[in-house]
């Protein structure tokens, strides 16, 4: 029996409380959150978990084996690095850390305790990019030559953070999942339009070859957006996470060169286009997968798709987006992929 | 009666034929194409029209008063220039000429001639984004904050230009009609994937304040997208040119700064979400404005929306981003707008 | 404090017991169900809930005002009428009873006993049909004219009813609170493919007037569909449940008659086409409202817009559709109305 | 070549010019309509064809081969038995004519005489239509279930017509052609709103076994939609025309009667929903090949899938479905199928 402390009840701890609930094999023992008012919320509903104010008294539970953590992103690293010295398990809510430096500090003491340490990357676990790698994996698109993210709508604005930090981690860990492949480089033009932090923001991310990622996250746009474009040499995907059922469509398109054209810039160009196939998608909540892949790394040893490389490789991104914005979009280059 | 000449019978020439050919007060005489086919497959339709070969002989003959250029982009500007030497008023779809320089001695040629100089950005004469317009200048959407246009498909791949010179124009020319402030840098990104254009870019015009434009054009996508994002402080516009009647949504979101903070910066961000509307959009073919619009600037000096200067304008975007992509994406300023 | 049992812990049973648990003044005291198991795993989330496993021993425990009955259609008439008889006010799911003569004797019981009896058309509760029935009520609607109902999709199929008893009662209960006026007659089409009850039906309800009330309701069809359409004198409205935001649109579209025609059916007829509007609606889940309702209704006195005359002119019009669907189309007169 | 004179140039008679100018083999000599200015218009465009004002005069004509009938539906009867008379091929705009004997009248006319009778079901010749077809006769999509067609948009009032015969004749024929069986009743309802004849109606054709088809034919709606349902035991198959490229979807869902139940009604039903695919649609223009079978029925004998007998059973339909409207939605029985 996996047994679990929660930090943070706001808005996505309860969610993660009601997973690990279900879950076999697991209990949650804990909560504690800085407002006692939003832990008791909780109990209302899962009476059984205890409620601690003090972090020393959770990281100190020896009947504690995990800790999850979904508080705000500046306290993901003290809490997390406490947790891990402390010999617990970490399952930490996204960004890992708000910056490498402290996201490579997490890794190497996880890896040193022979501790797991995840990072909730949520859409990984979603039957619809499941299937987009399954499809990419498997040839069907051929060669990639670009992925396009719009995450769009009238958003949250946080207190703490920006839109490239609140959004972008989504659409980054998916990119990264897609691409078999290490980032090399990353630009990124943001605005703030209220506040301090970015309120909008367009990330490109570079790769060997011609590929590139794209993202727009926006925290101020009329409509919800969630819309993934996908392009490969011989078929092409559209991932529309707000679709009800088809979220995942494989277009037959592409193009074709022709003939014996001597280079591949001289070559003609042709179109191909054909049917559209939309595959049937596991409706599983992602969010029940990613505390099963919690409870099987810890319990059993399976390797986690979201682990602390994983965490480190999507933090990179964003702090190379950053401080791209703050020089104008200049390139940032990545020392090292995953 | 005007008397018009058009250059150009493959894909667009046709059409602004039929327009031209509909008005009232407005004659083609003559058609003119390095493909005689092309001008006798006009002519099957119309065959009161000449066809004539030799382009002196069109701009020679005294009996035509303005010319239609409907040819590949590298010929716009020596067929303009020769055009306005030899008189005649031009109109000339986009972009207006492939470099600044030439579109700068274009305006300059047509001022110094008083001849009319129109380039047909036929999107600027659509009913919905005149009743953008409307809506920004009414003062409804409060400030600018951004605008976000995505325009892609399985294009046609072209032999002598990139997606940036072929689609960006629209975009560039929407946005530049719709913003009150001129343009003072641009950043782009491309990617060339088959032969030497590109067929995929991002591109942000930037202004002074925090308003920023951005564009996604892409000839490889596997569905098509004409979809405008339009931010503003009071309220928001969709404008969706694929959406058969509802092609411009005004939504009543926006963000409200809470009361008495001492600065923007620390003011507390609330939300407000109201009603929706979608306005009737006149459905009248925009290219039959253009026509109109050419014909009452030169028989009544009625001022054209989209001059040369307007033209320029957008060339003068084009070439720097152009010249952000061979440079990585680094901001290129631009020394006067329009 | 209102004390209330619940029977039937399946689908439903237990949204109602969440919503009712998170209702101010207002205590879900036992839970009772044919499968033990149901009402345990509702324990583990609520364990402050009781078991009890016989009808008997519910409606005997003083400690219970009211019951909610979410078991199947069947099972409704007799246990509300022992609800009923036992002193205890009564919410019972859609469709009120299976009979026209059952729900009689309920609402003359809940009459002769001063009891509330509520049935949860929950549709009625709705932000979208709320709005609607507004915007109809303000006369912006005009004359109605027709009402549209298709609810279609690969459907749960039941043991122990048709498509008709379990989808029609939404549409009906709508449509009954969206005209001002009593249904005349109904006529139904109804197929079986499988199994004994018809998975798919056409249902016509016929009124004073010109106006009618048409239904698709099945079972088998391949996507899912919750579409009204609401033809008016002066406007339209478009309801539709699955689009996330803008529910219900109002059309400024119409018919206008012209001029000074004799008679109407001379009359030439013109078309008008202006804007359209989405109005903000209310999100609150509608089942909560449902809720309170019950809840004020018993506590306050406040009249429930879905009472038992509500669930009788359902029921009513259900009965007439059946005995249509037997008869081949005929149409089926109602004695009267609500 | 074959020489063709064209009746009526209102709406539809230009349309059907512009695909006969443009067919190899086949030329349009003469156009004739009661209105000479509407003649006048075509004219324009097309100098060569000859306007005849008097209907004598063209069928009198040796060098006329065929006439197409693209006039108001209460002359196709007398103008394609007057051609029919005179040896002319006819080809006439659907519905064929306005009542059963008539078309009876038509159809043995033009098989004494040896003559093309074709009428133009356009849909029938559409790449989605064609693509259904073959879907459902290559068996995928099992036993057919039901088909449910909706057809509803703010129409154009037809002076001389309802809706039913100005619509419904689109979906009766797609229903003939897709359905290997023979109707065997049809039941409708229909209401007046304005003027003397139904501007929305309900159509149900009833089959041997379970199979039904319905359609809803509506000139009153606030928006378009062109949507048909097809239920098979196997796969279902949504056709739906305003879809711009998938406007075939066929989805791996249905029902699957469980084991060794001893009948059907007692089977207990299981679900499967899989992939959906949307195949490639030929999109060439379905009225291009109308004509090209026009003209293949004449000169090469090649049998057109929209002869007289389909004209005549979807007179037949509509006629039935007129007199069950007048019957408040009585069945009526047809005597004969196709």
């Amino acid at each position: 029996m996996l047994r679990v402390a929660v930090f943070g009840c706001g808005y996505w701890g309860p969610k993660v409380i009601r997973n690990l609930h279900a879950l076999d094999g697991c209990e949650v023992r804990v909560a504690c959150d800085s407002d006692p008012e939003r832990v008791e919320a909780v109990r209302k509903t899962y009476p059984t978990i205890r409620r601690v104010d003090r972090t020393e008294d959770v990281l100190g539970d020896p009947d504690v084996d995990g800790v999850v953590i979904c508080t705000p992103v500046r306290t993901h690293f003290p809490l997390a690095r406490a947790a891990l010295e402390a010999g617990k398990h970490v399952l930490v809510t996204k960004p890992m850390t708000d910056s490498v430096e402290s996201a490579e500090t997490l890794v190497e003491l996880a890896e040193a305790r022979g501790l797991t340490l995840q990072v909730d990357h949520t859409f990984i676990y979603s039957g619809a990019v499941q299937k987009a790698r399954e499809i990419i994996e498997s040839g069907a698109v051929g060669e990639l030559l670009y992925a396009d993210f719009v995450r769009v709508n009238l958003g949250l604005f946080q207190t703490d953070t920006s839109v490239l930090w609140d959004l972008a981690p989504h659409d980054l860990s998916i990119l990264d999942y897609l691409v078999d492949a290490s980032p090399r480089w990353v630009s990124a033009i943001g605005t703030r339009h209220y506040g301090q932090f970015e309120d909008q923001a367009y990330v490109t991310v570079g790769y060997d070859g011609s590929f590139i990622g794209h993202l727009h996250v926006n925290w101020l746009a009329p409509v919800k957006v969630r819309s993934t474009l996908i392009g490969g040499s011989r078929r092409m995907i559209v991932y529309d996470d707000l679709e009800p059922s088809e979220k995942v469509r494989v277009y037959d398109k592409g193009v074709t060169l022709a003939g014996d054209a001597g280079s591949r810039e001289q070559a003609l160009v042709d179109y191909r286009v054909g049917d559209m196939y939309a595959p049937h998608i596991d409706k599983t909540e992602p969010l029940q997968k990613v505390c099963e892949s919690f409870r099987d790394a810890i319990v059993r040893g399976v390797p986690c798709p979201t682990d602390g490389a994983a965490g480190l490789s999507v933090v990179r991104m964003l702090e190379a987006a950053q401080e791209s914005i703050r020089k104008n979009g200049e390139r940032i280059f990545l020392e090292s992929g995953r």
